[in-house]
This record gives structure tokens, sequence and C-alpha cells, in this order.
């Protein structure tokens, strides 16, 4: 049955599920949530997931949350995005480096600067995310040199859980040219057949919103 | 082999994995970092863990890191600590969940308020992390209500994960009586045989630098 990914066009973690999808022919269709109309904080999206977040999977009457999970369901389902026999551990630690470190702080740092009304927009509070982001892309581009993928020899869910931020448009305070193994291995993603960008995925973009 | 924890008492993504081998009776002992001298952001430890975190987990010449994936290795190696067959996703979607909105916040937060110096606490960055901290809060309380664990039937390393920074003593905008479902939870953990408070666990307290 063709599952279901609740998503807009704007959540770097629902692309990272949205991507994994295509990249593997995964049969799905997106629902689009009015994020920026608050749909993610009234029914019926609460009673979806109670977390309050997108996205939200479905599948065959089951409902799945958080990107890391639905990765990884799509990864055992296909039998691909996985890496090799032992890389297990691997691709768990750098799912929840970017959850706690890498991604966790650019949807916030993006939203603030990007999404916020201009007037509504905290300065310090940006200031200090971006600090801690330049810090974790020191760690990222430090773990990628000499590597092509971020985990074992194979693209793996790892890599899309981390990049997936880095293919929007908005600032946020990530220059891609400046940091040149980021850089080569976005490329690498970027080449792999079934690529797409999140605005071409998911429906709903800012665009919509001009 | 008894394995070792890399680990300091005021760090709650330590206390996590030190917590899982308390209660599970594990082989272990820990060795302080002293990450209030900056011991994370050199050698030797950065070649132990380029992530710059603790806690760092070694076993049989094996080096593992992220709560998360230590936490699941010693559920794996003592079959405890899992739950039930089917509950896995359940149980990482709260790790994850706990990596991205609530440890990763109150790390930060507690960190702000309590160990810098007081005429460098930034008052709006603080403010900012309280308010989502609040929102997590009454995601999991929500989840608490008619639960005695967080994942299935029996504790798992999601409670852990989600509890380790609450037993701190420091302030940090989190009052445990303010959350009666989460106040129940926790004090079911620490009733189970084993339990022991970070300080009790761990090297290294706030009374040591005073």
């Amino acid at each position: 049955m063709t599952a279901k990914l609740h998503c807009f066009g704007e959540s770097g973690h629902s692309y990272k599920a949205a991507l994994a999808m295509a990249l593997t022919g995964y049969d799905w269709q997106p629902v689009f949530v009015d994020f920026f109309n608050g749909a993610c904080r009234r029914e019926p999206f609460l009673s979806l997931n109670p977390m309050g977040e997108c996205p939200v999977f479905e599948e065959d009457g089951e409902v799945l949350t958080q990107s890391g999970v639905i990765l990884h369901r799509i990864a055992r389902r296909t039998g691909r995005l996985f890496g090799a026999p032992g890389d297990e551990e691997e691709v768990w630690r750098w799912v929840l480096w970017d959850n706690h470190k890498f991604s966790g702080q650019i949807g916030v740092t993006r939203f603030l600067m990007n999404f916020l009304a201009p007037e509504r927009r905290p300065a310090e509070v940006i200031a200090f995310q971006q600090g801690r982001l330049r810090a974790a892309c020191r760690v990222l581009e430090g773990h990628l040199k000499g590597r092509d993928w971020i985990a074992g020899r194979d693209v793996t869910v790892a890599d899309l859980s981390c990049a997936s931020y880095l293919f929007y448009p908005e600032p946020f305070g990530f220059t891609r040219s400046d940091w040149p193994e980021i850089d080569r291995w976005l490329s690498g993603l970027q080449s792999l057949p079934g690529w797409k960008h999140p605005y071409d995925l998911m429906p709903g973009n800012p665009a919509d919103r001009a």
C-alpha cells in the first residue's frame, strides 16, 4: 500500500524521509501539513503525533514519527541505505549527533531567521545558535576528510539525516563554499540517481506564501 | 573485561549510560574527564571522540559514543532495558526525541545557568531555551498519563534517556512538582533496585569546584 508522509516543503526533518524514499523508489505520497498556519499544534494532527512534529509516516495502518526511526524503517524495508553488516552503530551514532547537534540547531536557526516576522527575530539567540552550528560544522568537516560517506563505504541514512537542511536556500549561518569536504560530500549526494531538491519532493515552499 | 565510561558527574548524557549499567549490574568503571578545564576540546580526548563529547564507552578495544548508541549496546549485551519484541521503534522514537527536544535543550540551558560565570550568562538565550523546554515537558507529561514507562510495559533505555537530566539539583527551568505525571514516573525510576544519583555514580560534581 502506498505510504503517506505528512510533511511540508520547508521541513528539513521531513525531507530526510522523503529523500530516502526518492532514492530507493519507494511507493509513497506526500500529505501537506499546513505548519505555518498552526496545523501541528492542533487536532487532528496532534492525535496523529502528540509530539506536534513533522514528518509523520503512515503505512499499512501503522504510524511512525521521528525522522531517524522512519529512515531506518525505509532502509529495512528496501534493504538499502543501511550500510554493511557492522555499520549499524556508526549509522545511529551520526543520526543521533545530527538530531542533537546539527539539524537540531539548524532547524531552529533557520526558522528564526526566515520564517518569523523580522521584528520578532531574537538576535542573541540566533548568534548563539550560529556559534553552535559552526562548532558542529567543524566536526562534520573533519570527519569527512578522506571519506565519501559518513558511515562505512556507502551512502546510508546517516548521510541523508545530516545533509538534509544543507540543501535549502534560506540563510541560517552556513555557506557551503566555506566547508570544502562538506561541499564535496553534498555534491556526491546530489549526483545519486533519484536525488531531488526538497521543494521538488514535498508540497509547500516559501514562494507559496510570498 | 571491565568496560570504561569516560564521563564526569555533571554530564547528564553520561549519566544515561552510567545508570543503565548500574541498573543492570554491568562490569564497568568511570574514567574522569576534566570537562570544566577543557579536556573535551583537546588531545588526547579528541582522538578518542572527535565529536568532543562525553560519554565515551570503551569495551574490548571498541570505542562507542552517543548515549543512545551506548544505551542500546548495554541493553543488547544484558538482554534488559530493551522492551518487548516490537517495542524497538517506539524506544528509538523517544531516544531521538530526547536528544533533539529534551536533553538537547536541558544540557545547554543548565550549562548556561549554572556553569558559566554569572556575567556571561545570556538572558535571552536562557529564556528562549526554557520556553522550548516547557513545550517538551508538556509533550512528555501528556504521554505519561496512564503509563508507568515511556515505551511498552517495562522500563527501557527510553526512560533513562529522557529522565537523566531531571535528577540533577541545579536549576534549569524545570520544577518537578509542576509536572505530576513526570514526577510519578521519576519516582518509579528512583525506586528501581540499583538506582543511584548521578553524583554518586560518576566522579566530579559542583562541590569539587566550589
